[in-house]
């Protein structure tokens, strides 16, 4: 299995994940959401070659094989909202966050002023 | 000092170095030659966020920094037609093998069948 390394950062108004993937592109990639709480990385790195047989391999040091990265989501990740590219060999996953709930303002009342008649009528 | 992975493999007509370096591109890596025989491979990985103080890194795997590798050329490496590329994250490096000299092949003599008088003229 291939080592893929992942970065996971959190902004504002969303978090996002950086993978390496050098070799691939969007179409060898796939990102999925599992249970409605985890976020899936997973593909496979191929050796370029094909079928060329006249290739002698003098050294090896590039993980090839399939990969696979899960991660929990946060309860404020807005799963519908998911998105992600690829280029240069980095994969990149924004995943949005929900907008809090507005906060519960103190309700504020006029205080009606009652023009009382002092005494008997 | 980030790591770099690197596949070397030998053609009939060349020799290819495949590096990893995801995020890169043709800018950011240097190819060189030194002392005639040696070829070397560098650059630098950084984090994409650039001046963005609003990233708060809640994972960090992947490695960034200067990288450099070094690699003895064989004898029959084409030092004048190195030549290197960058897609998708991976650096292509193809050092051409200098033909061989043609062999010696043995010199074939036409034997002149001489016409010789017998006896005295």
């Amino acid at each position: 299995m291939a080592n893929t390394s992942v970065d996971v950062k959190e902004l504002p108004a969303c978090y996002v994940f950086v993978a390496d993937v050098p070799g691939l592109k969007n179409s060898d990639i796939k990102v999925q959401i599992e249970n409605d709480s985890i976020l899936k990385i997973s593909g496979e790195r191929k050796r370029e070659d094909g079928p060329n047989v006249d290739v002698k391999y003098v050294r090896v040091e590039r993980a090839v094989g399939k990969f696979m990265r899960k991660f929990n989501l946060p309860a404020n990740a807005n799963l519908e909202a998911v998105s992600a590219s690829c280029q240069d060999g980095l994969l990149t996953v924004t995943v949005p966050k929900v907008p809090p709930p507005e906060p519960h303002k103190p309700k504020t009342f006029d205080v009606q002023v009652a023009t009382a008649s002092v005494g008997p009528k």
